[in-house]
């Protein structure tokens, strides 16, 4: 018989249990679950709502049952639903009738919101931790590369010289938003749901702050029918992982390329590469490809919720049951792809004479000869059609800048001194770019500075929570 | 070490082994892979590629293979990546390296293509199978409810009376398409891709036509990078399924405003509903709000799978692996959720009642006092807009259209004859819309035979695949 | 000839240049465009990379155009694809060559970027204005109903009964973080792009806090690269308002719920309703069916955004440029469907007799008769079994819970006594719900004040943007 | 006054008339419209409901509308909402009362079905026709370039020798699937909804049979519930749509990359390339971009459409309006894409000398060695191996495969002849593909005759369209 049976006269089609359980997934809830009715039974007991006695009873009952499911012994019940229920359940055959005291002033609305902060709050945290480590891997592989000369991209055709400490920053910085996303959506977790009951709140007098500062929660739902209804965290929550996820996506891209013969500037690790049942000379990209690939199932999630959530009467519908699987997922994509990525940057083999030799072949010091004749008075419009047609000449002549002679710069503009064939060399570029936050080493080592003041601000975020 | 290992000098990551590893869900495809593998083998004994003898020796392992699998005893391996490297490579245990020959002339992505195809031609058969179940279920409630009065609503406003047979064939029809685009959809998924080996084709003298024949394919892919880039049939079933979905989380938003205290129009049975763990007085349809939240799934699983094929080059990339997984969440998803339908639909208790008192106290009836004058030649507009008056005139005064006597009749329009009164009671207004696929019963049961013609034409097409 | 054509031997082809075309819709930056270009001339002058004369030049240039696109009297043209050529065009046609000059130091990359975190910030902060004007009407309606009684929900089963107040409180407490968020992606979009030129920086000595200072922004992008490919604010906004109408499509259904014939719950005024064509009765709550409606829409945008930047190689892509329709069109969309919400609750009128009336007729006092027993000492477990049974006796006697006599209540358990009769009063059931955020009206008014701090901490964060 | 006003004592709001509007997109289906109204007016006269002379009036009000309407004298009006009204209420100016005849016997919302139905079959066609123009620009260059050697790739790695040729059909063949969907999809929209009225049919003795062969559709909706609430032909469509986009988007990723110095596969005309505001020398592949960064917005607005139509309750409700903009936004970005793609393929500059460049730096030979040892009876596992480790042995001595000698073959196996140095010449590997759908030059000129009976098959459906 259900525990909720009572006012039933049939049983429920099997094929229904089936579909109803959540068992299958929410059981990752466990210790949440018992951690969460530990702390509300030591409060209702100090509120007097049940005997102390009973309330230890109930407390070793529940520090059994962890015990039990840590140790596998414990056999989930698909007819018992959800995780709930299976330890309120066990409890019950452990501990006898008494067990049922565990649920009074509350219900099985608040507990599962309940089990869901809490359990989000530690993923959260582990997962800034990763993103962390990442930024630190990407940081001190930047601090290597300063000074190594790599094309800097826009439509995929070779733009400027940069550098790769340069470049590599970019994805640092992304990383960091990402993981300040990560702390505004933990803020929005750190909410205690106990004592909304199933919508209203409840008779009995409760002490919702204590179980507050017994958890560990900065603050509570302060209505009884957001905290059983809310899941804008969660949504906030694949929103942020969904960002983090199509900015490895783009790093995977460029991996990806980047280990193709073509551009051929990286090598990866044997480690995280695999090969071809048919093809013996493959060794392919596959960590970067998954995660270029999971990238559009996170997305898929994170719509997957706001779609379930669109247009549902307050306060819970079972719709909103939908809301674990996806987020379980989602948390595992993204732990594992950050622990991929920190391992695969750091013995990622950088092919930094492939990178330097792709800009001798090309036009991407252009800039710096227009903005040369810029310097000299040329209204920046009409530098910029000069070089364009000193571009034209060389490609219709098979010949790069460098290859011009002075006499030649002469002819084009009156304005060139010698100082134009060291200008437009492309180290030189590189390390004109001395704006704050530019391509030159001493730019990049500045940017590389800040950002590790960032991360320390990060971890004292963290170390507090 | 790997099959594929030759070319690699260092062993896989343990973590990246786990991520790159598809077997946790595709050694759903076992069957289909076997069966893929003996059609393969058989041909290429047959073209003299390998012995008949040695042919015979392997598909002798592979029936093996498959009694293993089916009885439980076969050890999957997450080393071995796939259901494709597993059962090679148990193959080549039981009958040694002779079961080495099995992937000649073959490669990976084509067989992986091969077994989808096969898998998902046979769900989509089971899927429309379920879909003609349910339509069934409704074509057979609604014959016996063509006389049962219901509101028709618009904006969830009572618009016109009609009857709730003729509401349920509107669910009818749809799922009519949604079955249609089952076809359509098998039409491309039935499509032999083997033969295009890792993406060119093979130098070996293969006859694609023979395996197709063997496996029941109606056509081959004409193109061999086509073959192992193309995902689009999964794309279409995606489509599909999310419209059938979309079409079942409307019946379930109704089924759910009609259990309601305030409609009342249904009562489910007790097997399809579950209680509250604190309300002892709830009864709760869960059925039809889970297939409401899963809808949200299933879109964003279509998102997923598009998300993921965007922008990728051809022809295979690791990406692709990730169709899997979602589609056969999506798979299960519908088919539990048609199986649940059925049964919801065939044990609903209908109240009658509920469902013609509702129509008594409201204005649904306005049209065809409209429509009278309109019969007595005045322009539609005029009509509508002498009706609106009296409507507020009525809600002022706290009456309906059947309070007001033949004198008020009179006095709002000199057209106005005693048949009014007749016209306007909504059973009448429901009995007068006969045109065709319109509210009255002759109407409503003119479709259910329409209906059942398509029905017939669904079966014969499936009766030959 | 287009500005950069130089390099070019043939024209554009047509339909390519409408395709390219951006200036149908980023005209609409035309204010950001003309202050960031005046911020700009003025530090480059400062900087003594331009004379002063020309600065001052192009500054009064700049100023002119602004006055002709607010007067109308702007021709703006295709073939200048965007609203930066077609502002620097005519600057050229104004002042001549020297206006030429003001594209020195920059690129049409940071320039965009620039332009959209200016529009943006002053996005954001009129929706967090509006977010806060709903918030206000929500809490002063919620103020004056802390009494009115109304069923609670659960699964759109009645389940406990709240106060109206309370009801609306929940939304109240969605929305505030809703704002919460809105100030958070404030922070992230406050950051200055502008001197990361094309991607990697420039060489001319340019001053970027000095432009950041100008025009009000509290930090700079520290990598160029990141500057000129990051659009995750945007991404960051699209989920914030997605969730905003996640919250308001919740609410919308509920309102068409409760305008429904069946509810009758509240009427909306007439100018927030239409009528029917041919239903004269009708009166349609439009406005919550199309913000429910548009709901989907503002999810796709996000979608579309996200999915639009996966995998894209850093730094800028032609890809880059379709993220300003969409979000032009969910800025219009939110901040249309906030006005009208406000106006729509301002004017709704409450029906509180139908709301308490809902009440009369059901068993949303189960839990009150549950508790009473676990006040006893009873499990809450039993109770919950004994308040079931009692529950389907009535419904098969076709009582409620009131009906019962004293003798019934005691023939069920030996622990009721008189006072029974008054706990289950389903006033006295609200009223009894006095834990924190629960529905008694001293709870109720409790987080009304809550809130309004909530809402002076808001103002006070915006009053300093 | 609104024509539906009577009932209303009040105004509707001036921002929710703006609000409600839908004039300022769907006046795009005047033409529709007045098509459909014309027809209906021929039928209700022809059964009597009303006389042939009022007919004859409206009808030719009607015509003089679309004349007005197409010289642009027409004012469109928001207050009328949309374009139904917008017309009649012309046509009530123009003709007097009696254009108030015209609504007889119908609803705007089985109005708005007719025209939409009526449109999408037009522009379904339109796209279909635009399909093929690219089938044959591919077709026709694959025809010149099937001996055009070119590196086919896996995983963005080389993989195996094809022909440039080979690789086009392989969208050739995507299209084809894709052209199938859409006339599938047509099949679905010709269904003629009018006659549903508001939701029921109507008591008009209305003939539909009439209507649809007046108006070309192949057949009815047989219940006036489903006529006016699907949309499920526009999801179908909207997931063709996404489909095409997805093909395209992954030939613009390949375009983009071919196009990059590191590839130089092709060069794409100047006429479809745009410049740099600051870099003179880059010519950009804005069509290529721009049409995969669209594909986004399609899979966006397909999401959007989804989502707005779950859990709505049937009839209609006004959140089923939003499905315009979104379809118009479709079809024009398809259609703009397609004619771009069919010029920018006609005028691509295919650079065949340095795709076959590519081939000979590389390992794409090795299936064929592996191939060619398996011929000999060796166990294609063992073969695997065999070469897996020669390539690592090459990759470290910096050596290709056709630099061994004979010798160096035979110590690895003693089963090399002299033919082998003859087998892994890549230009023979192409050859040597000739299974059905594989590289070898006839097996493409195969695939290519087979298309163009497929497109034949494809004119004639779309001819007796």
């Amino acid at each position: 018989m259900k525990l909720w049976g009572g006012r039933f006269a049939k049983e429920t089609d099997a094929l229904v249990e089936k579909f109803n359980s959540s068992i299958g997934f929410d059981k990752r809830l466990y210790k949440q679950d018992i951690r969460g009715s530990q702390a509300h039974v030591k409060m209702i007991a100090a509120q007097g709502i049940i005997d102390l006695q009973d309330a230890q009873v109930i407390d070793e009952g529940l520090e059994d049952i962890l015990a039990e499911i840590e140790a596998g012994t414990f056999v989930f019940d698909i007819k018992a639903e959800d995780i709930h229920m299976n330890i309120e359940k066990r409890l019950i055959e452990k501990v006898g009738p008494v067990g049922g005291k565990l649920h009074t002033g509350r219900s099985r609305n608040d507990q599962v919101a309940l089990d869901t902060h809490m359990y989000m709050k530690e993923e959260i945290k582990d997962v800034a931790s990763l993103v962390l480590d990442l930024q630190k891997e990407l940081s001190e592989l930047a601090e290597m590369h300063v000074e190594t000369l790599m094309p800097g991209y826009t439509h995929l055709q070779r733009a400027q010289p940069i550098s790769f400490g340069h470049h590599l920053m970019a994805y640092f910085y992304k990383l960091q938003r990402d993981g300040e996303r990560l702390q505004d959506c933990f803020k929005r977790t750190d909410l205690m749901p106990l004592g909304a009951g199933a919508l209203a709140g409840t008779s009995f007098p409760i002490d919702r702050e204590m179980v507050a500062k017994e958890l560990g929660f900065a603050a509570l739902y302060e209505n009884s029918i957001d905290a059983v209804s809310d899941r804008d965290y969660i949504v906030e929550f694949l929103a942020a992982a969904s960002t983090l996820m199509m900015h490895l996506s783009r790093l995977s891209e460029e991996i990806i390329l980047w280990s193709s013969a073509e551009f051929g500037f990286v090598e990866l690790d044997d480690a995280y590469c695999t090969g071809s049942s048919i093809m013996p000379q493959k060794k392919n990209q596959d960590v970067a490809e998954l995660v270029r690939g999971k990238t559009g199932g996170v997305f898929g999630d994170l719509m997957a919720m706001l779609t379930t959530l669109k247009g549902l009467p307050l306060a819970y519908n079972k719709d909103m049951q939908e809301d674990k699987e996806r987020l379980f997922n989602v948390i595992d994509t993204i732990k594992i792809s950050l622990k991929l990525y920190s391992g695969m940057i750091a013995t990622m083999n950088v092919k930094a004479d492939h990178m330097a030799a792709a800009l001798e072949n090309d036009f991407s010091n252009a800039t710096d000869m227009a903005d040369y004749l810029v310097k000299k008075g040329i209204p920046f419009r009409e530098c910029h059609a000069i070089v364009g047609k000193t571009v034209l000449y060389c490609i219709q002549n098979d010949k790069r800048l460098v290859d011009l002679s002075l006499a030649e710069y002469k002819d084009i503009s009156s304005e060139f001194a010698e100082d134009i064939l060291e200008v437009i060399k492309v180290r030189n570029c590189m390390k004109a770019r001395k704006s704050r936050g530019g391509a030159a080493p001493e730019a990049v080592l500045f940017s590389i500075e800040k950002g590790r003041g960032m991360m320390k601000e990060t971890e004292v975020f963290w170390s507090s929570k």
